[in-house]
């Protein structure tokens, strides 16, 4: 039995709240479980330098773990004066998935950067990430709708994303920290609201996973991504 | 007249939330308006090296700032490959200002970090910090009593700090970030809960101030600090 | 059609050899194509600082490319001060892939340390490096056998990677480079011998993909794969 | 008793050396007791980026000690890669010190930056940079209107500073590194000739201190600085 | 006795294969022996800032090492997030002895920067290097002649490098790793072509050395030169 | 005709003194002309790792230079994070000139730091630190030998050194700064006391220098040297 009585397809109780902080175009403080991301989206009307003058956009993203995230407590990375190799490699995942549902070259000029900050990590933080970011980015393209500075929204619809697992035969869906370190694979995925897949990452840290395995882990993340597109369309209806 | 109809001498309401995450051993928001800082205190049983064998205890402390915190976005530090010297500053005045209320003679050989994060600024930040730090901290010590791992708290009260600041000829209290830029003298004051001064520290931005000046933002300070006080000790009784 | 009139689900001709340089336990030259990695393993005899005294082994693994292995220069990540994202995720990578196929249990507190380092770069540098790293190990163990220190190959098999994409409707096995720039779809596939996945990586560069092309995508590598595991065979066999 | 039969309000013996070396626009050696430090000011036609356009000026100020201006040997920060929070604080500290006597709008579009290097440290390096770079600011803009790039001063008159601290009972003036490391409280004093106050920032080491001892150390300050201050007008007489 | 009956005035077996990899402009690799290094010779029609609009070219270096060059691993340079004092002296002293023979006025604003990174070391790297370095730039060159963006060479003529070395009483030319670890003095010599000294460097490792022994060390780096050299012109005429 | 009417074979005046800072070893400030440079030499009884155990002393230096110490300001390498290239060559340069004439067994497990800050540079840097190391280092030395550390001084000499140069036909010595950029050839060399080579660094900035011109070098630096050696002694016998 899964903690909290879960069944193995059902993804944590998710809660979106918009507005979270004053100042960012769009803030959101995404919780999947115990696990809360704060997703702040900024717009600068400013793109990087190799991009300049092709009257294109860009979206880009950081990550980041308050050092007491986590259940002791992880050193500071602007203290060790460097990002680790899991920070780059989830913000490059985040950045690639957000980067896929907008039209970038509907943007203009324009920059957007989605700061993703765990204030506290129960499994999935990249995924939850991911999803949160979404909502937030839609929030930044709306205010440069309301503002004139955008015709229409660039954004071909949302994305989320999804951890599953394989837990001996068990296939889970969402892992939450204590099953994610147990898991034998761990797989993420990152869907378009139409159930186009964006990102597949499959990884066995036990056992290798057969075929048959992986259809499985998809299934039970299609499952997943369906609710939480369902939450990322009515946090955004409010 | 000042933002909110605020009275020159009036603090912003201040909210101090314990149990704010999960898994620190203290884990306190606390809000002055619309700043608002996590700090999360964590016990490592393990002293830095040049402590060691000594029989004493530690206490440190490290700042940060979300980079959309601010109203344009800040870069982050653990990207740009350094903490500034400003970071750097504030993160020595918070962990003197917490060493300076406790008896580290009597903690035994433990280390507690206290990590404030700011989540919002709109001034006032490092005063938030110290008066959230010292909650954060009496929530630890407290769990090490809870465990048998100290037998009396080591902490000789609370401490509490607030800026002070002259715009014009008014000496206001517990400025707001719009305050903040316009003032010709900025001072930070911490003291214990007692009345008495841990760290003084007052800047010219504009006009020298004279010594009737000093006095009038002290008395100004010392009013805000015992406000403050009053409001670490409310949160304590819950 | 393709570059050199190769099939879709064609591999790039394979040449692994073995002992390219003189002192490495390990060392293989692997190219794919155009595509030149030399891998060189080195055995020490200590652990991370984490891992010891539990008397088990490591496997880890660098990336890195030469300057002028690419098109145009790129900068020396030596003289920048810090190895990039990309580069942090490939290594991660191939470590994870080494380690899938290891009983570390039966190593001994040894530990390998496979270095990668592009000497050409014609696409799927990544894979090239799993596949040439699996043949290097193979020779690090081996000698550790010669020399009494392992009375057996704590190898369960090879491990090999091949790159699949999607480019329009195609779905072509081990890309390159001119093909990898333009794919939709791009997807690194790493697998054990006998057909079972540890790392699955599929990414819509372009427009999303369906269920369907992702099932395409891993008939393709599959079949690559068994042809990359003969090359390490045959190689390990001479 | 103090060592060297000092009084308690009497600083060291102060000597200030101008034209030191022979490049920088302003070099001066200052020499409070045995602590020695080096205060060269460069000019540079070209401001700080944010600045540019404004026909403004700046001043700005960085600190170093040489690795063995102390007791035993201090790491060299170029050598440790970067600059401690110590360093920074100081820097940032002497650079708001010398900009509050500087009217920015009537230097244009210049910029000074004063390099206080510490040859030898015995108590004191912070206020002695200062006092001594204020004197080769005044030699800088000297060497500017000598050479008609201004017509006039842009200071407004001197900046000095001294630290006092309390020991015991006993406020002490301009305190030499065995008493600093031994007072409860300590305090840097900045002032202008004219004797108010630029920055004021006192440490409770030990006990925290009362309102009336904040007095006396002001107190005691303020005469300690028109010591100074004579010793500046002093120099630049010659 | 040498190893492999080398003369003590024989150089090792030199062999120079121009084209090694595909995309730079120039490609050499150099062996001396079992020293092997990669020179790859990259034009970019870019010049560094300081030298801009002045119509005159740049010739810069590269050097690296790859981890497992060397009898034991080396840490990776990238990895440890600087270029260490050796990598420095090493592509500093290579980027002079090209600049040596260059007419850097005849090239126009074009830069070419020679990328030496070392496959197999077993002592003179640094000089295999410079010989190595000097065919690349040379093959750049023609492929700047060949385009027609250069109407002449403006090399003056080649560079080579040697290493000699007093073994005891022995002068010992070309030495390989057990020799260099050895030797009471280390010398490196650069020469032109036409046997004039670009650059000497002799250190004594153990007893310092006379002049009548730098003359006749000078003598054997003479005679090495002139077959490396050789080398040179008859690998360029293939 | 050189400047200050120096013949060509003339070393500028040069000025040792002894115990220039007070907590230093070893303190001497050496000036040639006007550079001057100021050489701390720490005793600390504690070798680097490697050689722990092995009953040896080290003996290593730091070189630095102050920002102002060039007509034009230079960014402080403890700003920029890093030590440059000509920083570590030299300071490599001195540590091994230094060790050149000690007895590393006879020093036992202690190890002598020699920094090297240069005050004001005119040309020679490099040169007078190790002419005033060497002083400062003996001074180190005797003070072991005072506190009944050691037994004997491990010296077995002094070591000093030159810069000399070709200035188109003519062969100069003891360059200064306006000489150094002119001259053709710079040479650097390093000697014992009774004349024999430790060190000799000729590079030719224009023109190749030939064997002729080589062994005008060497002559007139020899000149210089005895000079150099006959102030080192003086200064110590005072």
């Amino acid at each position: 039995m899964r903690p909290n009585d879960r069944a193995a397809d059902q993804v944590r109780p998710i809660k979106i709240t918009r507005n979270y902080t004053a100042y960012a175009e769009g803030s959101v403080l995404v919780e999947f479980g115990n696990t809360k991301v704060l997703c702040n989206a900024t717009i600068e009307e400013n793109v990087p330098r190799w991009l300049k003058g092709q009257g294109k956009g860009w979206v880009t993203a950081e990550y980041g773990m308050l050092p007491r995230a986590t259940h002791t407590r992880t050193r500071r990375e602007a203290a060790s004066g460097k990002q680790g190799g899991r920070t780059m490699e989830i913000q490059r995942l985040i950045a690639r998935s957000l980067r896929a549902v907008v039209d970038l070259k509907a943007m203009g000029e324009i920059m957007i950067t989605v700061d993703c900050d765990v204030i506290q990590a129960d499994g999935g933080t990249r995924t939850a990430s991911i999803s949160g970011a979404s909502v937030a980015m839609a929030d930044a393209f709306q205010s440069l709708i309301e503002s004139g500075k955008l015709k229409k929204n660039p954004m071909k619809g949302h994305v989320s994303a999804v951890s599953v697992g394989l837990l001996g035969k068990d296939v889970l869906c969402d892992l939450e920290y204590v099953e994610d370190s147990a898991a034998d694979t761990d797989m993420n995925v990152v869907m378009t609201e139409d159930g186009k897949m964006i990102e597949v990452q499959g990884t066995a840290e036990g056992e290798p996973f057969s075929h048959e395995e992986l259809m499985a882990l998809l299934e039970s993340a299609s499952k997943g991504i369906s609710e939480i597109t369902a939450a990322q369309k009515a946090a955004l209806a409010e």
